[in-house]
């Protein structure tokens, strides 16, 4: 109990700084950023060390093989997290941006202005990388954060939150800015997410359980980080150069992210020429099929790792080269299966038809919606937002790519000069 | 039990006709706008009938005059409710708005597109206009709605939901829509706040304690519509006609909104020549000043209805013509006493002093910061947005005034002819 009133009490001290850190300059906040790059590549040896106790632990424990070396900071990781937040410090400030300031008839102009949103909360697991990358975020846009890594990182993630602290300090940034929650009972997470007074948003990053944990447990807003089942429609009408060139993109590129295609969807009118081309490459790059009956019915002979989809194939995110294909007749029954099975994450159509287009623009619901270019493609950085906090699947305040942006709100602003209400 | 699982039923209805309605053209939900305006005025006599039911359950069950003032539906009130339909029907479509489309370096051209947020759940009390405000807000910006009104206006909130799904239903409007919770049972508001398979986002509208019983157990994020603690600080350097003309407005044109102002803070330097002209124009209109020290002594004689404040003032939410005044050395002491009391709602400077200006933008933490203008501008009509949903105190999605932009989400939207990822 006396260690939840700790944790309480360091999220209270967090939220105090916030309102110093709201009011900071772009130049202290940058200068910090620099000093905590700096620091952490400096400090590589310390780093290692302790993350070799995180990696003997996690050897005890037994974690598999692609868990460990999620784990493993190296030094060229290292390097690509004081990158990370050098890039960040490149960014424009959100804060203080002012909007659309519009003269009513009264005189009075009206407009918002952004700022942060005070403390953010993140709940995350084993990359311990994610510690640096969203305090990075966080304080460029002025808000307070709150840490919780998994336990199987406890010391890779307490030793870069000290540095991270150190450059921060004597950077001049309000001390407390960066809080990484020290104890590793599960309990904390509770504790966390009770602390509506303290925190003004939480982001978990993580498997389906600690999402549906914070999201049902939470009395604080909850931006959603949830799974990929995309999607990526050929109609009848796509270059089949395109498509070809696309859909491999989409599936073989990074198989294990959450915006890699999961499901091809084909026009029955396009399904006999482009799919043998498709699968070949597929099978080239050792990929497997879970085809629907068409499906197998065109490519008999023309590929091997091909098996007959069930209906849990439609709703699996296999995060690798596996992929499951389905032949349709429409345009309608494309969108009609991406709102059954999709997750609302990235959504493409490759088409030359106007009219598709723009069905499948406004009609497809979903946080990224592409024409004729790679889900792989949903991505802060690619997108152009300069960095990114994660992909938002929930539908309030930020949906898709988070960049600073997103870890801002916006007041109202009202200049006046002497206006009563009537 | 059967009757929470007939809730959850009509709920996953309505989620299932919100996905018809976002398909829906501007033409189809204006027509069905108008139709419900006329069907509430033709059917005025049957509605009057309803409330009066409601009028007498109240009586008996001692409702104070104002609330049964509230409760009451005047042949004036419905024609309002219609008009407020009318007014919503000429507003643009938020719908398919695209913004910002901007072209990368490979080609892709990167925006996002506003859609509707799915369904919204309110939580209101007493005043039955609410059904059809509500109600129309959410139509034209896409969205079905799950209403949950108090018990006291059961009668009146069911005619009304009929009467707008009757004229719904005609136009062309997908059934379910608008969905009424019929039960009065407050067990029903626990059991909608855990339905986050069919509510997107829960908007409670009443007292502080609807508003933390909703935050605490909602699964579902909770726009709050919090009380309004609002403060005027008159600077040293304040034009003294106009910031009587403000701060006059503020407090007396209509107290019993949460945008009038409850505190008034004025600089030490302008208090003895300010203070006893408002006061009196304070006095004239019937009002009451509870006082800081100095405030006292400057008011001596000049007040008969002024008493000491005490610490419970700084934090109360008066809604009539009571005021708290305090007399500030600077305006750090100004923004620290804001910062310390005020709910975060609506803040006021009168200054002629730029720098000051400047401060009180950015590190005023409020959702709506005014410079030399009366707070009771914060609103939704009065801000030129067109419609008002409520006042967020949020800091998340959307913060003060809602209007119909703030109901909806944007996905982004990627055009592109041909791009795969490196």
């Amino acid at each position: 109990m006396a260690l939840f009133d700790d944790i309480k009490k360091e999220a209270a001290e967090t939220k105090i700084a916030s309102r110093i850190l709201a009011k900071c300059s772009t130049e202290i906040k940058n200068r910090a950023l620099l000093a905590m790059a700096d620091q952490l590549e400096a400090q590589s040896e310390f780093l290692s060390l302790e993350n070799a106790k995180d990696l003997e632990g996690g050897k005890k424990k037994g974690l598999s093989g692609p868990l460990l070396e999620r784990l493993t900071l190296t030094p060229k990781r290292i390097a690509a997290m004081a990158d990370g937040l050098r890039q960040v410090a490149a960014l424009p400030d959100p804060v203080g941006e002012i909007l659309g300031i519009k003269r009513l008839p009264n005189g009075l102009q009206v407009g918002q202005m952004r700022g942060p949103i005070g403390v953010i909360g993140i709940i995350y697991e084993s990359r311990p990388n994610v510690t640096a990358d969203v305090a990075g975020l966080c304080i460029k846009s002025g808000n307070g954060v709150v840490l919780r890594g998994g336990s199987e990182a406890i010391h890779s993630n307490t030793a870069i939150a000290e540095i991270l602290n150190q450059a921060g300090d004597a950077a001049g940034l309000p001390p407390c800015v960066v809080n990484l929650i020290k104890t590793t009972d599960r309990q904390a997470i509770y504790e966390l997410l009770k602390m509506e007074d303290s925190i003004d948003l939480i982001i978990p990053r993580g498997g389906e359980g600690l999402i549906r944990t914070v999201v049902e447990h939470s009395r604080i807003p909850v931006m959603k980080h949830d799974k990929g089942i995309c999607h990526t429609f050929v109609d009848a009408s796509a270059d089949i150069e395109m498509a070809e060139a696309i859909c491999v993109n989409a599936k073989v590129q990074r198989p294990s992210t959450c915006n890699a295609m999961e499901t091809l969807l084909v026009h029955k009118e396009i399904a006999s020429v482009f799919l043998p081309r498709f699968a070949k490459r597929l099978q080239d790059a050792g990929g497997e099929i879970r085809a629907c009956e068409k499906t197998m019915a065109i490519l008999q002979g023309n590929m091997d790792a091909i098996s007959p989809a069930t209906e849990d194939d439609w709703k699996t995110e296999y995060l690798d080269l596996t992929l499951a294909v389905k032949v349709l007749p429409s345009l309608d029954e494309a969108i009609t299966h991406i709102t059954r099975y999709g997750s609302g994450h990235s959504e493409a159509i490759i088409t030359n038809d106007h009219s598709h287009v723009t069905r499948f623009l406004n009609e497809v619901d979903a946080a990224a919606v592409f024409i004729n270019s790679s889900t792989r493609f949903s991505d802060g950085f690619e997108l152009g937002l300069g960095a990114e906090m994660g992909i938002s699947t929930s539908r309030i305040h930020a949906r898709g790519p988070m960049g600073l942006t997103a870890l801002t709100c916006k007041k109202f602003i009202i200049l006046g000069d002497g206006q009563i209400r009537n």
